[in-house]
């Protein structure tokens, strides 16, 4: 998910960037408790160098808020509950939060039952998939994120987008070896990269987008153009269909269920994209799961598991041209060592902006 | 999953081919009960146009039995259990039986507390996955299924087949619409496609397998030659890391938790494939997850929510060249309607398999 910034970049540190989140999301009317919670979101994605994730959406989140959009003061809550199970309403509030709260039902379901299961509706965007997992690691816990979004995606043979790009995140303690940390989208590619493709002049990969009428295209100004993301897979013959199934599980599960906006109709997020031509249900919707490891197995034993697993994998024979496989997790636990001890690179235009959330917020960015 | 018959095909209704598999089962040393179970798996992929998964099948289960690799009379326990958790040893039984049991075993948990998950060792080929979520349709259950399996798919940049191609399944429940039943492989591609176009003399399509030195490959020998099936997505420009982390989520969870064979070290199925280096558990593994609808939402509601994705979806305006999206499980739906009305083909190949095995066990197959 790392992504090298291709402009120059000025170097914050995490703490700051995330006391400067927490200010801002306060001074949106989000309550002290809530923003701070917000903003870890957001600092954990800079830290592991998920920079599409972290301080650089606390522009859009921002003028979520200025247009009403985000309810700063929701009132979350189950609208069905069991020892193991829970749909929850997240009252329009910030998906750093409505997100964070609902996860952490999960595990402390899985706590005392062994695992929970918690849907989500009228929520929005989430941040990033993996900051759920790793809440779930030091617990102990096997923690599942999906979450759908607004449509990107063409299911395979159509012409439009339909579905979102419905990350799926989940993450193994290993021992003495690292997690292995799984997240990814369900699409071909990154929306990002087209966008960055198409300042750049560039091509994108054959097989990861369409244009208007649905014809596979490399210019990536023709997907921008009316066109849409694939799914996973590509076409038929490269398994699109495979990943049309995935962003399909994903919507139906964490947003049909809880009564969410599945397919076409979840709300623009940011706030300039065009509105659903109707509504389905209430905001976008997640699933959060967790599993208690020792419901199924000896923690420790299953550890070690994990470590034979990452070991076993690492030791794959590289392909020719290549060092080898890596683990999932691999790029982002680097850039948080990195980081962690240098700062986080912010590229120019988001500097920019974030100087002018401080301009508009009146809080101190430097 | 349909796959035209290539040579010719003799019909049989579907109730001859349930009745011989169950009496070569029986015949195997499988109690009646058990064998009824293991048939009907058969059968459900056989009418559903699966027929890689159906009775072409039985020849190898056979095999396997002759040779003393499966236990017929397996004495199938949870190992650690809660309401809605277990973990279940199947004493190296037929998939077929282990599989269904253990399912069933989560849709009670299900039923009774929520949602009801059951990671499974000690097992072996479970059969076609989407026989597991049609089973929770009836019951207002969604029921997710994932397996692991030998070894036949590199971890991007890899040279070898360090994981199966371990399968997803779910299915959601319709109205008036039919259910969506989604049930895919993680690879690039089916390893029977590339068997099929090594036959022909024809190519497989650029990015789904490698050579053995981990390059590219369209020439399907080279595959067969000591090469690997790649991950949904192929390289890395299309998204191979994200069908590397699915063939690893289900790994880890449906393998490496309840102390199966993870990785490249399931045993081989059919009984030809080689031996693994080592063993890590025991037996290949599955993973059963089923969700009460109502522990979630209304169940009416949901189900008109479903018709209605699913009648969005059949709207997205067609890729050009197209009639437009399907909904998955389409094909398979077809192929029940035309196959229990005008009966299973079965190609020429596999009816004189099935004779053989009548020919071993004193079965009449006509």
């Amino acid at each position: 998910m790392t992504d090298t910034p291709a402009t120059a970049a000025e170097t914050f540190p995490i703490e700051r960037l995330r006391e400067f989140s927490t200010r801002v999301f306060a001074a949106c009317g989000v309550p002290e408790e809530d923003a701070a919670l917000a903003a870890g979101v957001l600092a954990s994605a800079d830290l592991r160098g998920i920079d599409t994730h972290g301080v650089a959406r606390l522009p859009q989140y921002h003028e979520m808020f200025e247009q009403g959009r985000i309810n700063p003061r929701p009132n979350i809550h189950a609208v069905r509950e069991s020892p193991a199970t829970a749909t929850v309403d997240g009252d329009n509030g910030l998906g750093l939060v409505v997100g964070p709260r609902a996860n952490e039902m999960a595990m402390e379901k899985a706590e005392r039952v062994g695992t929970g299961w918690v849907a989500v509706r009228n929520s929005n965007h989430f941040g990033a998939g993996e900051y759920y997992p790793l809440q779930g690691l030091p617990r102990g816990l096997i923690v599942w994120a999906m979450t759908n979004s607004p449509p990107q995606v063409a299911p395979l043979w159509g012409a439009e987008k339909m579905l979102g790009t419905n990350p799926i995140s989940i993450a193994f303690p290993g021992m003495e070896e690292p997690a292995v940390v799984i997240d990814f989208t369900t699409s071909a590619i990154a929306f990002g990269k087209v966008e960055h493709a198409a300042r750049k002049g560039a091509t994108i990969p054959a097989g990861t987008a369409i244009d208007r009428d649905g014809r596979m295209t490399t210019d990536p100004r023709e997907m921008l153009d009316g066109g849409a993301l694939l799914p996973l897979g590509g076409d038929a013959e490269h398994g699109g269909h495979k990943g049309y199934c995935l962003a399909a599980m994903v919507d139906l599960l964490a947003a049909a269920l809880p009564g969410a906006n599945w397919g076409p109709f979840p709300p623009p997020f940011p706030a300039h994209l065009p509105e659903p031509p109707r509504s389905v249900g209430l905001g976008v919707g997640h699933m959060f799961g967790a599993f208690r490891i020792d419901a199924f197995a000896d923690p420790a034993e299953f550890r070690r598991q994990v470590d034979d697993w990452v070991r076993t994998m690492r030791s794959t024979r590289p392909a020719a041209g290549t060092t080898g496989p890596i683990i999932p997790g691999d790029p982002n636990r680097r850039a948080e060592e990195t980081r962690r001890e240098h700062g986080v690179p912010v590229i120019r235009p988001v500097v920019e902006a974030l100087e002018r959330v401080a301009a508009a917020t009146g809080v101190p960015f430097r």
